[in-house]
């Protein structure tokens, strides 16, 4: 796979397509700070036929393309760093949100349109597109769905995948997939959109979609809940999926840290609960009109506390309150940036095992530095936990880079004994190559190899990323 | 793609891992009677291991390989007619449910675990596996996942992809794909899984899967209801998930026709309704404990009568009317085999669009020939119907043999102007290839021949079968 960068008549030929622009500095750049990329060029295509004539340029001339949604990857994948330089290929004019079929809770968007834009169009139309996560103002569908993304909603709607019906791509040599029908089902032949989608943008570039949109929640109930471990918080999830089944929307765990560092970096909040337990729950239910929920959630907790499988609850007495417990789990992300993690993973175990996990977890990371600050949170109802690992206050992050790698190795083969994933939503990118040829299944990784030269044989497409 | 019969020595080879036997009638035919197969032996492998070995010297010596599951696919994804003979590969002894994770609301089974055990196994954990099918009494989990199976329950809880977390597979060259992970979340590579998933045995052998389980809904009902046209079906659709959202399970269109062909073919029922409506829609709601789902589910109904969402309908009062209500639905299939189909079709266009096409539908059945009988029912809120074009009564429909086609590209031409699927759930097999290659998408299609030879460079997972 011995790729070219881009000489003048090829930078020509593309320029008589799409201006060639140089690099800005924010194409380079990745959110953790870990890569700094190079770049020929930044190519920014109108629309889809651009991109197969980008494509079939840039495929003839074994010229490298990285597809660019909104930069907020965190796994490196968006950013290729030595040479031969490649392309930049970014979505961000293809913002289109370009129907709504509210009877058919359908909506069709061009891969550059912003997620927090297609919410608000979905909101319009009365309905919800639930994907949603940190950085939903600038992310774009087409990364979301590239990476499979995943977020506080996955519990009840399912990531990315789960809520795409269709695509439409340019694979590497041009050839456009018009897969945009709106049908739930749909079984003519394989599956090459689910192909694509987490595929990192390796195999092809997702230039628009088919969304699945839903009935917009009327009664909508949230709780912030003190649990005595997270077994108990297991506990209570079973207790009231046992009585609200897939209408509970999220289950998210949170642990004192997560509220210390809030504290520690100014983040102002309101405390939720009496003290600052050691863990806690934030749960979230909703229904359709006059479902009677407020009343249910409240007996539902009742019952819980009477159970033993909480400690304490308060429950969102308004639309603002229930803002301001989400303000708290959301804003955790931001606190663990300013403080600076050493180093973060982002895991996923079987749920039942999160318990377990979390214990020898703690072990693990004392063993190495008992004066390390875990923050352990995030999705407990899919089993996925952001488990991240944190210098003692007051000490600087950069004095254990040399003991970042035996951490994240000592997490991922606890991980791996658990038969979890070490990675559960934020991908493969460059950071987790090497990972991926260590735990990844043999017969998996050959399949894939055999996709990529099948799908791309000049390797063209974002090289250097996923395997 | 020149496949060889097996020599003797090849047999000879084959015998050593498990032993071949005779292919017996059974496993030549096929549920519509449209194909009669013809096969070198029968290999029933009791493991993964043996199916891995048998691979290989299939493989090596280009010897075609039919998966076999429970024979009940309806587009001859099981049958290969003609020469060079293959090998039928049959998982009938790998049958085990191999775990229960109950607090994971997951379990694991072999590929040739019965639908219906499977069913049983996650009702005896206090669970539910939700594919329902007609067949679900001997299909097989593997051919459920092999063809993305559908059913009744797909509104709510997703197809046979929607309800498999991870997939144990061996790969046409005897590769063994480990990703039985009991994970809802797990971003480590390109999704191998939903590519086999659907592939209909052509990428491999799905040999176990890791599937999803739910807790068991306890409050349940059950209504049949007379609507006066197809859009009122829909508008009631929407009032009711207004209302109860993703806790609708299933929501089932029925043309009197059906219950005229349950009445002519002797298949008793007692009339739910009053008269017998020309339109009618079995609607299934499931909640958890004490939701209060009886009083609104008769609210809601009575809401959709004032409403003009409805003409009259009738709430099953205990479990026994609600097994009456759905026997209704179940047992039109087989009515309709009694009867003998010209032509049927499984096909699903956007719901929205369902009306006008079952207006257009009729037209054009209707000029073929005026006494034609169609029976159109189906998924309703997946937007997929079996449109089925019978001969007036008392003729065979051997007698229109010969305009069997016309009325099958007349539907599909129609389809394909709404934008629609012309294998909603039934896969492409051996009866639809024409159709894939008419309709399908170029670009689809030249990706999918890429996978096929990537995968599989030798071309013998089920030869013929798809692309």
């Amino acid at each position: 796979m011995a790729l070219n960068e881009p000489d003048t008549e090829v930078l020509q030929r593309l320029g008589e397509i799409t201006p060639v622009h140089a690099p800005t500095a924010a194409y380079l750049k990745e959110p953790r700070g870990r890569y700094t990329g190079q770049a020929a060029g930044v190519l920014r295509p109108e629309n889809t036929a651009q991109i197969a004539a980008i494509m079939r340029v840039c495929n003839a001339h074994k010229v490298g393309v990285i597809p660019y949604g909104g930069g907020t990857g965190l796994v490196g994948g968006q950013v290729m760093e030595g040479i031969p330089r490649s392309i930049i290929l970014s979505l961000e004019r293809m913002h289109a949100v370009r129907d709504i079929h509210a009877s058919d809770n359908v909506m069709v968007v061009d891969a550059g349109a912003i997620l927090q834009d297609i919410q608000r169009a979905a909101e319009n139309a009365r309905r919800i597109f639930p994907l949603s996560l940190a950085s939903e103002g600038s992310c774009q569908i087409g990364g979301n769905l590239a990476t499979n993304a995943g977020g506080v909603n996955v519990l009840r709607y399912g990531n990315a995948r789960a809520l795409c019906l269709g695509l439409e791509a340019v694979l590497p040599d041009g050839t456009v997939f018009n897969g945009l029908k709106r049908l739930p089902k749909d079984n003519t032949g394989y599956d090459l959109r689910d192909l694509l989608i987490g595929a990192e943008g390796t195999l092809g570039i997702i230039t628009a979609a088919t969304l699945k949109i839903f009935p917009k929640p009327v009664d909508i109930e949230v709780a912030f809940i003190n649990v005595a471990t997270p077994q108990t918080a297991l506990d209570l999830l079973n207790h009231m999926a046992a009585r609200f089944g897939n209408n509970i929307s999220a289950f998210e765990l949170i642990h004192r840290q997560g509220l210390d560092f809030l504290a520690e970096t100014g983040l102002a909040f309101a405390a939720p609960l009496a003290g600052r337990p050691e863990w806690m729950v934030l749960v979230e239910c909703g229904m359709g009109a006059e479902s009677g929920l407020k009343e249910r959630f409240e007996d539902s907790l009742a019952e819980a506390f009477e159970g033993n499988f909480l400690q304490d609850a308060a429950i969102a007495q308004n639309l603002a309150q229930q803002r301001a417990f989400w303000d708290i789990r959301e804003n955790i992300p931001e606190a663990n940036r300013k403080i600076g993690v050493i180093s973060s993973h982002d895991i996923s175990v079987p749920v039942s095992t999160i318990p377990a996990f979390i214990t020898q977890g703690k072990q693990i990371v004392a063993k190495i530095n008992p004066a390390f600050r875990v923050n352990c949170f995030g999705h407990l109802g899919d089993g996925n936990l952001h488990y991240n690992v944190y210098p003692p206050q007051g000490v600087n992050r950069a004095e254990f880079d040399d003991i970042r790698g035996e951490i994240k190795d000592s997490i991922y083969d606890l991980v791996e004994s658990f038969g979890g994933s070490f990675s559960a939503e934020h991908g493969i990118g460059r950071m987790k190559k090497a990972d991926l040829a260590k735990y990844g299944d043999t017969g998996k990784l050959t399949a894939m190899r055999a996709i990529k030269q099948a799908l791309d044989p000049n390797g063209i497409m974002n090289p250097g990323a996923v395997i």
